[in-house]
């Protein structure tokens, strides 16, 4: 290759007839190998050790580290960073070439530097991408299908990215830019996150669920036994749970609804949507779509619970003994007319607000929300959702029905369960049905259309119809 | 900038280390110009007003507009139409340069021209390119991963039309062109637009339950009510509601595979498919895809109302009254094979008739749909739809038994509720029965294929294996 | 235009002014041109037959095959296989143009040669590439949204695949290299594919749920007939459907997870995962996620099933008669504390399985897994799957209880079923338990990141983070 045709490359982009090489024959490596020679690159194995080649892909070749850099503009290294020290001796095969590291860690903060960074210094004279480490050999092997398509790309010479990208789109995948190499590290860390956005939220549910569970166990079984001796332990496994579980997921919906009517409070009373939110604010907005569907989750356990009602031998002894003490104490069983209205609305509520919920979950799908635009997202998200809110309390209101003035439901001065977890969704109707009078509507809507109390003129640059907050 | 490199510019498509303007401040500019930094563009923002800059992203710079414009090639337009007026005076600085209109209404038809259009007539020296109006502020920020990725473009000038695309490209968007300038006021409709595909399906929807829900509760409530004076409103909740829901999902699942039914007779009358069908059927067929999920709703509701019955208070208390009148009156309750086998029976083709539809519904998602080739997706929701109609409709059969008989069925000269619901299930599939006969089938698919009856002979250009009828 | 200018076009890409052609008026010609006049191309068809042009979209051309070819660089063959001999005479005018095939069979093997290649041996002299024809005319119609939007490519000439790859990129599709013409028969198999992943775990759902079920059906209804003559074949449409289902799903969710342990132990008796798995072992790795989706259909309609029970009349009659046996008897029904724990017990495990069961089904939606890191998947994939099939095993076990040491649960000898479903899911267990001691875990983990047993020293290259197994 003369340097004239060099140039030439540069400056239109890798062509597919290219070599491209890959310093190791691990799982990456191969995958990588095998996409590439389907889309037609050449490809040349860089290893230490050829016994190994027999796992390759066919039409690859395998030569040495430094016969194999010289063959190749870009060159992949899918090495492990410990094994990187072997590149410095490469250093004049490696000149002028395009280093792609796509390397990983086993835990994050194990280097002060990045790998990305790590391997500039080491061969200064090459131009380090870094990229592909999101992409998981598996992602590769599978053609993309079932996995993560997009390419995190950083690196400090635009050409040198660009050659990543064709690569990337030549394999049918999507390539980002993430800026220069200095957020190779923040890279780095993608793979080894753990749900970051669902840890608050996971905390919150658990922390609920163990407060209720206590609290119902107290008032339940333990009262039981120390009032009247009696062991109804057996509750714990679904009674209990089934008591537990649409409180939380009661007050996690109402949870998931507060931070945007708190965000509107300190918008009408700033006076303007030009100010900051504190953190903690920010940082609950960013995870209610997690909040949600982890409401969800033990909304579907207490249908669960529910439905399984009925065949449990607890009731179905209950019912037996029922009928016949009825029979032998030859009562008569009176209709209520008010209780039969009762107990269906209390269902009819229930049902309406978990179908409404499974909605609001199924249209969080990722493929779902993104079909949808703004205006359609956020009818669904606000205003179903706050309807699911409303039936879910007002079913946990018909279920506790006249509960509340009877003395017997206090025991040991708590209140029972539901009352409990009906204080947050109950704060939340009343503050969004304040929000939505007229006077308050027509304030918050201008105020998000960029107008400011202050200046008591609208606010000149703003894209109005796309509001943050729901 | 000489006027050679800017040529240069426009021949190589926008390079990274290029200057973007962004006039505006609000929401959208700040997210748009922290993604344009991070994917390696210098951000400069032009405004009139720099106070607010305490928000906007690190590293950008703020000018006023005439030196903000003049340092980049592409401008972002992130302003209200409303204050589109200041720009006139900037036309000296705007010659030749690339205005990116953003820009929404807050509702349609506000204005006869479309923005985009009206700022190209105020600047006439720039090129005008409406794009980005569909992305949301909220869906830049959290990286494209929850919202809409794809970028409408369209504009007179393919050069300016480029550059935006491969800004769209290095933001990890995709673009779609959609042709001239003149496509803008629909690219300006989009966000505008509330579920318009779900309109006529949820009228009808709503259409249908009301219709039915007040012929179940003239024949229980009012029926039961003038004749023996007995109240018994308290079924319109539960009871009443899960007569309707089910009757609405399945003349909704019939009416989803009736348009495809009568679209082949019209085929076969036609003997041709080069024939327009009528504008109320292609709009019928176009909404196939909503009435279906539409009945899926409506058949969740059914389930979720029926798994609840043994836990009504209603059903509780005509249990215990049944048992003690049978021990009462000594009789005994004879067991029954045939009442067994037909009660199994119904539920058992309801419970496969509704996992059926889950399945269906599970594939209409677009990230499920996606991955199926076309014979698979014609497969299921050909095939299986109408092996879920016809249990659907057997259950509803097994439901009703031998009320059909029964004069007592028939209050008020009216016929019962299943029966009225079950007429148009049975017109589809009758009618699929006599197209799914081998002489019907085998024209069928010889018309779909390109055979005309009057040629005589196949026709000659037809790519065959892809119907667009299911 | 000059030929200065076509070798412009050929070195820049194909821009958007240009002339595209269309040979063919069929659905995909049409929807095609209509898309492509969208994008702002000029589309030019080529017809033998003029008459059907009221049908095409407006704004295109319609000329004879020879002026059409003439007018474009890239020609779309729309047309059947069977026609394409017309081709051959316009050999002259085809000559270094671009010839998209775009064709489907209507079955597998039809003919020796793939239609690409049997057109690029009737037309020597243009350059033949294979796209498009996974796409169907459906897809173009509405956008891309409902359907797939991967153009799969092949063809020998880089350049020609480029321009293929730009018009796609233009009407918003991502594209795919597939190599050369040569990949062009498999790319033509694809639309003709029905569900292969799913076939092998169909089949095995399919075996085991009539196994399990005939099984069922002699210890029930066959037993019942021989040694009592008495008629239960009611039973077969509800209770001997439910004691499949569950069977069929607890053993598919073990064979979902069996293979991978059996991998792990390869690995540990090879001491190095550099030794390919034997065909089989790959295979059944391959179909795991369509074999956890199946168990999860039967375990929906084992939910189904089981919360249907109490409004079954045969449920129903016998507890009435249960309660008024016990009444004229004048029994006590006598409460047994541990009865309760047990059915409370066995009804929370199998609830709280299908909970994770249906969360590990969602996080298997493409979309969902899309937007999952590696770690994140194996988390779930991996760690809840196990859980989740602790929880049903758990689930059969307190089903079971006592009834394996009762000799009259051994009908004819043979243990009832329950006991048969648990003897995969216990082995699965029972060995993954004894992969996860401490000692076992490091060596897996050690040979995962590339250690081998002979060499004594940890394997060179190896990227670490992303095990193939989970």
């Amino acid at each position: 290759m003369k340097p004239d045709s060099i140039t030439m490359t540069t400056l239109s982009g890798l062509c597919k007839q290219d070599v491209v090489c890959i310093f190791g024959t691990g799982d990456f490596g191969r995958s990588l190998g095998l996409r590439l020679l389907q889309a037609g690159y050449e490809v040349v194995y860089g290893s230490r050790d050829p016994k190994n080649s027999a796992l390759l892909p066919k039409g690859a070749k395998v030569m040495t580290h430094e016969e194999a850099a010289q063959a190749a503009r870009v060159i992949f290294v899918a090495v492990h960073r410990e094994h990187y020290d072997f590149l410095s001796s490469l250093s004049l095969a490696l000149e002028g070439k395009v280093l792609v590291d796509i390397s990983n860690n086993l835990r994050r903060g194990l280097y002060p530097q990045s790998n990305a960074e790590y391997l500039s210094t080491l061969v200064p004279g090459a131009v380090v991408v870094k990229a592909f480490n999101t992409i998981s050999a598996w992602a590769l092997q599978s053609g993309g299908l079932d996995a993560n398509r997009q390419v995190l790309i950083c690196g400090n010479n635009p050409d040198a990215k660009q050659a990543v990208v064709d690569i990337a789109h030549s394999l049918g995948l999507t390539a980002l830019d993430r800026g220069s190499l200095r957020a190779a590290s923040e890279l780095e860390d993608i793979p080894l996150q753990l749900f970051p956005m669902w840890r608050l939220p996971f905390r919150i549910a658990v922390g609920l669920l163990a407060v209720f569970f206590i609290y119902v166990l107290i008032q339940d079984v333990i009262y039981k036994w120390v009032m009247e001796k009696k062991d109804i332990s057996f509750r714990i496994m679904v009674s209990l749970a089934n008591k537990a579980f649409p409180m939380v997921a009661l007050v996690m919906l109402a949870l998931c609804y507060l931070p945007g009517i708190m965000a509107a409070f300190l918008q009408l009373y700033n006076g303007t949507k030009y100010r900051r939110f504190p953190d903690w604010l920010d940082r609950w907005m960013l995870c209610r779509k997690q909040l949600g569907l982890l409401a969800l989750a033990f909304a579907f356990l207490h249908v669960l619970y529910t439905f399984a009602i009925p065949i449990r031998y607890y009731v179905y002894h209950r019912r037996v003994t029922f009928t016949s003490t009825i029979i032998k104490e030859n009562k008569t069983y009176e209709f209520e007319n008010i209780m039969a209205w009762r107990s269906d609305s209390y269902l009819a509520m229930g049902m309406l607000g978990f179908a409404l919920f499974v909605l609001l979950g199924i249209t969080s799908l990722p493929s779902v929300s993104n079909s949808l635009n703004w205006r359609e997202f956020s009818c669904i998200q606000s205003k179903l959702g706050h309807l699911t809110l409303l039936l879910c309390t007002a079913h946990a209101f018909l279920y506790g029905w006249d509960k509340f003035l009877k003395p017997a439901s206090y025991k040991w001065w708590m209140p029972p369960g539901y009352m409990v977890s009906l204080v947050v969704p109950c704060v939340v109707l009343v503050l969004k049905l304040f929000l939505i009078t007229p006077c308050m509507d027509r304030t918050i809507t201008r105020i998000r259309q960029g107008w400011e109390r202050s200046a008591g003129m609208p606010h000149k640059e703003e894209k109005s119809s796309q509001p943050l907050i729901l």
